[in-house]
């Protein structure tokens, strides 16, 4: 690996500056993305290879990251254990055949991966070609309690609460459920490393909505099951969001780091996780709207907080779609001056 | 007062069993309200002091809560201030004029509030003679954040995201307009005070969208300004959603307690708010929608979690409408049970 930033960090090991990636960098920000999604819709891009692995090079061609994520959907492995999943404009994700009761569930498939998503798989051969390592390749996956929101909800909320209604009403169906997803996970990120992932990220985007208790009832279990059934092959790193009450669990978790947000300080984030696991983020994706100086001033704060070593530069969430090219460009390069 | 118990607990006084009641009690679980709102609109619901009164009184003869809030909406403070705020079905709140740039802000008007939101006061009035001293009554106001969010957003949002680009961008107007909507909420709460509220109630419902260092900026000391001005007047409750990374702050602020949201545990609540202050809260909201025994159970451990003194008993967030209205009777049941 030319670029070894990223691998280095996730190891622990000392490096000249910390290495950079933002959530979603392969995404509407880009105006070359924004020509491809106006040819494409959103699942011919994820189930077509040469689609897939250009747009994951887009922002290693165009913003320097030291990363490559797969461009991919977290909800390919549901169209994979028989839900459907529609990406409606306007709405987002859109599942017509929600998940609510035993006789749906009994539906739910745990598929052959390489059968149902090849697509991803040779996407990530496809990539690891174009990259000649250049820079790591990470494949990622949804935590189940966040597939979960998804499948019985049948859209994006704000609370999901029809999702949470059936963990707390149908708590063994909900589990029948996050195991099924669990296990298809970890068929679909072995075989994704297989192909060349180098590096998993696991993103819980929903696990902030539950309360600590349920945290550890309903999400928890389940990426540690992943997390333990990964061990001894790549660096996992896991992401949820608002879940600062659980990063003392996950710093024991046996992950090789953890996703921060914006809202939990470096300080609070190396005290909550023990002090000794890499940490990525946290850089609010509402301040790249901030003028460039100020930018670049407040990265070079967050490195400070964070400490060079046992950190990843990242943002907090994904970044937006209305954020200028310059000012995620100047975010990277903020990282690569940092110290000279 | 006959029901004494929310004014000990504000106090740190020593109760036989915590106080409880339902941040938006008085709304749109309740079959009566419900009634009410078929045949009035949003706002003459809020300007029309009987009927303001009477939907305040429901949750009091209905479900036996120690407290009652006023039915209003943050809102009305913009409207008082000359900006336009529309009630839209299936859109919520809606601002066809948001707060964008300099002569938008020149036309944000310090009212007289008695002039524009006497209609609140009245109700207030109203409310208090009904009362007959049975509860004390809850007064309450938006932060300046979270009203700031809708002012410039012009409707509400998942990350509020225009909001915070006019912050970065325009801090100096951002500033402005947040300070504009301080002295008007103070004079708003002075008034409703004198009215006859007992204690009041500040809701910073989207400071948990801003990273602490943006909070400190854009937040807290607008609220800490009306503390303080409020200081020596009634008690004062502050709640900020998924701020628990200001709790610090918040515990050292003169404010009698702080709302918590079920993201963050009894013990990091008391922890993290210096262990001395009063705190409310903290049920999921969502978990009224568990079978009627776990209800029950879960209530029991969460007052074991905060223990019966300096702890009012409320939900994390507002009552979701989809709360079966038994189901919030045994929360408000359990409550009282406490102990016996």
């Amino acid at each position: 690996m030319k670029n070894e930033l990223l691998l280095k960090a996730l190891k622990g090991e000392s490096v000249e500056r910390p290495p950079v990636w933002m959530m979603r960098q392969a995404g509407r920000y880009l105006p070359d993305f924004m020509k491809l999604k106006e040819k494409y819709d959103f699942f011919t891009r994820c189930q077509t290879p040469e689609l897939a692995t250009e747009i994951t090079l887009m922002p290693i061609d165009q913003m320097g990251v030291d990363a490559a994520i797969i461009f991919s959907d977290i909800l390919v492995v549901l169209q994979a254990m028989n839900i459907e999943v529609e990406m409606r404009d306007g709405i987002g994700p859109y599942l017509p055949h929600p998940i609510t009761n035993q006789s749906a569930l009994n539906q739910v498939l745990l598929p052959d991966v390489d059968d149902r998503l090849g697509y991803v798989f040779e996407a990530v051969r496809m990539t690891k070609k174009e990259l000649h390592d250049r820079v790591p390749l990470i494949g990622f996956a949804g935590a189940p309690w966040t597939l979960l929101c998804y499948a019985v909800q049948g859209q994006g909320s704000k609370n999901f609460d029809r999702a949470k209604a059936f963990c707390f009403q149908e708590p063994e169906m909900a589990k029948e459920l996050l195991q099924k997803i669990t296990t298809t996970t970890i068929a679909y990120l072995r075989a994704k490393i297989k192909a060349g992932a180098d590096v998993i990220q696991l993103f819980d985007s929903w696990g902030g909505l539950l309360s600590p208790t349920d945290y550890q009832e309903f999400s928890w279990p389940y990426l540690q099951q992943i997390i333990d059934a990964l061990s001894g092959t790549v660096p996992v790193i896991v992401f949820g969001k608002g879940c600062w009450f659980a990063l003392q669990e996950m710093g024991k978790s046996g992950a090789s780091a953890l996703g921060i947000d914006w809202t939990c300080s470096a300080r609070n984030a190396r005290y909550l996780s023990g002090g000794q696991i890499t940490l990525q983020g946290n850089f609010d994706p509402s301040r790249l709207l901030s003028p460039i100086p100020e930018i670049k001033t407040q990265v070079k704060q967050m490195i400070n907080a964070f400490g060079k070593d046992r950190y990843i530069v990242n943002l907090g969430h994904g970044i937006l779609p209305n954020i200028p090219v310059d000012h995620a460009k100047a975010f990277v390069d903020a990282v690569k001056e940092y110290g000279s």
